[in-house]
């Protein structure tokens, strides 16, 4: 690699190479719970503006960097960068979390969703990209990403969060042909969205299928999966993306790690109702699994932290195929000192599980 | 059995004994979708005082079979009973579900929780019981119920409901003996409550266990199956109550399905994410298994709804082990001629799956 980091202990796991302990880095690492993320906050009207202004989203993405000994950042931004920019007018509510101005009605609503052009309608995001990489000055590597097409057609046809996802699985089981072009839509707009990241200088990529825990397993694989298999294959087919590693994150779907690992995919996250141990069985080392500490063991002691990191890294055991992470977001709530207590543990207890071959 | 319902395809079901049609019932079957429980819960100055009014509580309960053909009528109440009777005070704040007015705070408050009696502290309970078997007059049977004790002790730590179970589990991972403390407690309180339900009259018990899914699943099996499994020993142990069947349901629970029905439990319920095929292979007819239609599906057309009806009982396949149900509680805006198209389907199509032997 011509821009390999410093720090390639992250990249060198994804390709499932030796490593010297286990890779770390946290979902949501840039957020609520720092102090400093707080006051950056301020200086921004409202969470759309911090997005989409690439000084704060640079700011924001180093500042756990300069905290914490973490092996990767991650781009600050939004999962619902995309339908924003398909017009559908992305807004956050105090409280509530994200809301669209103009939700998906109806089939003539999909007809017409654009798909955005990313170098023009998202530069906002690649100008952050470019920032942040010449920020970190290849010390560590960047992680792009976005929300799967199943979960952003979640909030573009509920219009915002939801429990029972009610609207969108009337539409799922009485107009299926409906919902499918949706996720065409997202797809082709997700595909063209991360190789434009990559160019940009995103290292690795990642897909957050927040949402697709809700289906069952046939609507899954049919109205989740098959639409990230899309967006691994076409990355993977393209000279440009081919090299740039990808991790798949469903949410509740531990079940179905086995099919998520044969999309192709460099990686799968792992959340922390599926151990370690039987997702390695299910997937069988193809993969490298990236989790899967339960977020609120952070709000636990050091001791009990430590233990819990313990019992994660025996639970994979022997191997360079792990990055740990938390199974979900850090919780805004979370003390920054319980985070650096998590990182201590892995870094003193991973290099032992890094020895064998095995 | 002395008081064997003329319906007894359900308790049929429950014992592995052949049935004509697989057997149906709904969760939350007696609820807010239907316009006559809205207005019964008008004659209540609040919802608890509509659980503990035994003349309300019955008429609710009958209501959907007045209007569904049914196999099975369950107790209206709270799951939050038991909790409400040590002391917590209960209550429903409007749009924000249930909530305590004096949540445990501390050790001290665990230790000091009294362990209500059944017969007098929920009585009220009981003496609906009561009064809808003597209405029912042995037409379909009555099932009792009880939330599970790590599920009530999630609403007891928290206060109310919870999306991150943030307090629960620094409990959890910091003061382990602190939480088994309270669990034996509702457990002791739950094996009394459900003896003095089956006492006055209640032909099977169900425990739901709706936030045992959030757990890892060493967590899963330390403080919420293990105590499940006290629960179902103790039913199983008691002359009174050992012939009376006991379905479990861990909502999420899909790869615990094998763990949950060693417990000895008779059924298991399954939410719509796992299929019932391979919930099948994950108990081996050990269990009859409950489920699993996502509840969404009810807010897709009659024509729908009977293709997923159709699916789900093809899933689960040739046998006698069945008893069809949503994967989890029906949602209030659903609308009834739905659910009487789901069981319209149920009736119609379940028949063929009796047929053999297999």
């Amino acid at each position: 690699m011509p821009d390999a980091p410093k720090n390639d202990r992250f990249l060198r796991a994804l390709q499932g190479l030796p490593v010297d302990r286990t890779p770390v880095w946290i979902m949501r690492q840039a957020g609520r719970y720092l102090p400093e993320y707080r006051e950056t906050r301020k200086q921004a009207s409202d969470f759309m503006t911090l997005c989409s202004t690439p000084e704060l989203a640079c700011e924001v993405t180093l500042q756990p960097l300069q905290r914490f000994p973490l092996d990767a950042a991650i781009l600050f931004s939004d999962i619902l960068t995309i339908p924003d920019a398909m017009g559908l007018g992305l807004y956050f509510s105090e409280g509530e979390g994200p809301k669209f101005k103009h939700p998906l009605q109806d089939e003539n609503a999909i007809k017409q969703l654009p798909i955005p052009d990313p170098e023009s309608e998202l530069r906002y995001v690649m100008d952050a990209v470019k920032l942040i990489r010449r920020e970190l000055d290849n010390t560590i590597p960047l992680i792009g990403f976005s929300g799967s097409p199943w979960t952003l057609a979640t909030y573009m046809v509920e219009g915002g969060s939801t429990k029972t996802f009610s609207v969108i699985k009337k539409m799922l089981y009485q107009q299926p042909e409906c919902l499918h072009q949706l996720l065409e839509k997202n797809t082709t707009a997700i595909i063209r969205y991360l190789q434009a990241q990559t160019a940009a200088g995103a290292q690795a990529l990642m897909l957050f299928d927040t949402w697709g825990g809700v289906l069952t397993p046939t609507a899954y694989q049919t109205f989740s999966l098959n639409y990230m298999q899309q967006i691994v294959h076409a990355l993977k087919e393209n000279t440009d993306t081919r090299d740039t590693p990808i991790v798949l994150f469903t949410k509740n779907g531990g079940q179905w790690l086995n099919l998520i690992a044969d999309t192709g995919c460099d990686a799968v996250g792992v959340d922390w109702t599926t151990s370690l141990r039987i997702a390695r069985l299910r997937v069988q080392d193809r993969v490298t699994l990236q989790g899967n500490l339960d977020p609120s063991v952070l709000h636990a002691s050091p001791e009990a932290i430590q233990t819990e990191v313990a019992n994660t890294l025996a639970d994979y055991g022997y191997g360079h195929r792990h990055i740990f992470n938390l199974g979900h977001g850090i919780q805004p709530q979370t003390n920054p000192e319980h985070v650096a207590a998590m990182l201590e543990a892995v870094h003193q207890l991973s290099p032992q599980y890094k020895k064998s071959n095995a």
